[in-house]
């Protein structure tokens, strides 16, 4: 297995710290910097031992980093990723996390590092998106292990060469993660449908739910609406980001929804009992 | 603490198990006998410790009972609660574990159980609802201890002597749990609010997600399509006995999803950004 020399990770929150806690738990680099906005973030960053250095200047922590890994909000991802592609060392790899990839990755296809005045193209930025992420936010959330047995998508784009795929898969692969690779596109199809569009539904529950009833919401609605605790800010921008998916997911949800209101409606029984035999038989094709 | 003499419970699935188990296990009863339909079911439940004997026969089984506990289906409830009180020795309480409440307080209220020809008003009925229950079924799910720190609603009618209503809050309290009383009306909007409406939201979620995407879904999907593993006959015939309340809630919810949809239409991430922030704030409200 490889060990790293310095890896850079920018934005040391819930998915940043977990993966800086494993670098150095396990011995997979021998050096991790953080990189944030907030000082006390990289504080309790330091404290629970997920990066051995910190600074709020981004060009200064990635300069020596052999990868730079960006955690920060969807929103910011392109510039950090450019930012970062400026200033850190020939031949530097560069992934991120983030929940949405096609608009990320087409802006930063063909990336090449500007500077002194020339192109450098050495550096390389492979797209990333491990399905690890939680209700929960911030360092003090990290979690040694979070990647064992979870799933990371791997979005190359048509240019990407195949050695920088294979460098980031074994650096998800080597935090215990499962791999996947697909287009950026398809990838933004998939989680409208497993991650965005549950969460508008989860919250919209939530938000309907007349606040005095709280008291006596029991398993079921907590189960539900779990993932409503969600940062409200992050998830806005990612709904910008896969506007489009979402919007065509949410249809689909919307008009199997009506179905079943319209079932019950009528009084026909038989029609609302299959339409939870179809879910019962889809989640359980899952498992707890 | 009472410790009753001999207890019936009519269906030993997860919320009649679970019953019998804490009855036997706290000593709060010195029998405790299984009614059931399936031999298998009942054999379950005795080798678990969740009865003291078994027998296929209502009739026979209530016929030593001080309380009758009526654990099947809410499609049953009414007329087993009637089948009950007509065998069960005079002065017997009767109470149930249903999902619903209107439509079975409203046709048991004034029970009067009919023996050799004459009345005995003796026999009460009060209704209760652990809000207890899961997607799990069946008397393999019973777990001690499941009512600890739980709620139960207790639904007496107008008609319902006092003391008959007391003898089932203890009944429950014993168990562990909270109790809550409000009539039967209020419980079925309530819960319509805080179980029912979650349950088709989370159905729809699950049977709108196409098959092939299920090796993909992660955290999210899981937690907001836990309850769709539900019974599909039981949970229809719960649709069914709230029909007029669920269509209420429903409405209100596929509005307010609705307008978050609008909001991503038109580009808008303030708005958005607010409902995500409001399901946020009655998440937070509720705790883990």
């Amino acid at each position: 297995m490889k060990r790293w020399d310095t890896v850079a990770i920018v934005g040391v929150g819930l998915i940043g710290g977990s993966i800086g806690l494993d670098l150095l738990r396990r011995r997979l680099a021998r050096r991790v910097v953080g990189i944030g906005r907030r000082q006390g973030t990289l504080r309790t960053a330091k404290r629970i031992g997920a990066v051995s250095s910190t600074t709020l200047d981004l060009q200064k922590g990635v300069a020596e980093a052999e990868l730079v890994v960006v955690c920060t909000p969807v929103g910011r991802i392109a510039a950090d990723v450019r930012a970062a592609a400026a200033a850190c060392p020939p031949g530097a790899l560069i992934t991120d996390a983030g929940s949405t990839k096609e608009a990320i990755v087409a802006e930063l296809d063909g990336l090449a590092a500007r500077r002194a005045g020339r192109l450098d193209d050495s550096v390389r930025f492979v797209g990333s998106h491990p399905l690890a992420g939680s209700e929960k936010n911030g360092p003090a959330a990290a979690v040694a292990g979070l990647f064992v047995d979870r799933t990371v998508i791997v979005t190359p784009a048509k240019a990407t060469p195949a050695a920088a795929v294979s460098r980031v898969e074994e650096f998800w692969q080597a935090l215990g993660a499962r791999v996947v690779r697909m287009t950026a596109a398809r990838h933004d199809a998939v989680v409208a449908a497993v991650s965005h569009v549950p969460h508008l539904v989860s919250s919209a529950l939530a938000a309907a739910t007349p606040e005095k009833l709280l008291p006596l919401a029991a398993g079921g609605w907590t189960d539900t609406t779990r993932i409503a605790a969600g940062d409200p800010e992050l998830w806005t921008q990612i709904f910008r980001a896969n506007r489009g998916r979402v919007l065509t997911v949410l249809a689909r949800y919307e008009k199997v929804l009506a179905s079943m209101r319209r079932a019950l409606e009528r009084g026909d029984g038989a029609a609302l009992q299959r339409w939870l035999a179809r879910a019962k038989r889809l989640r359980d094709a899952l498992g707890s």
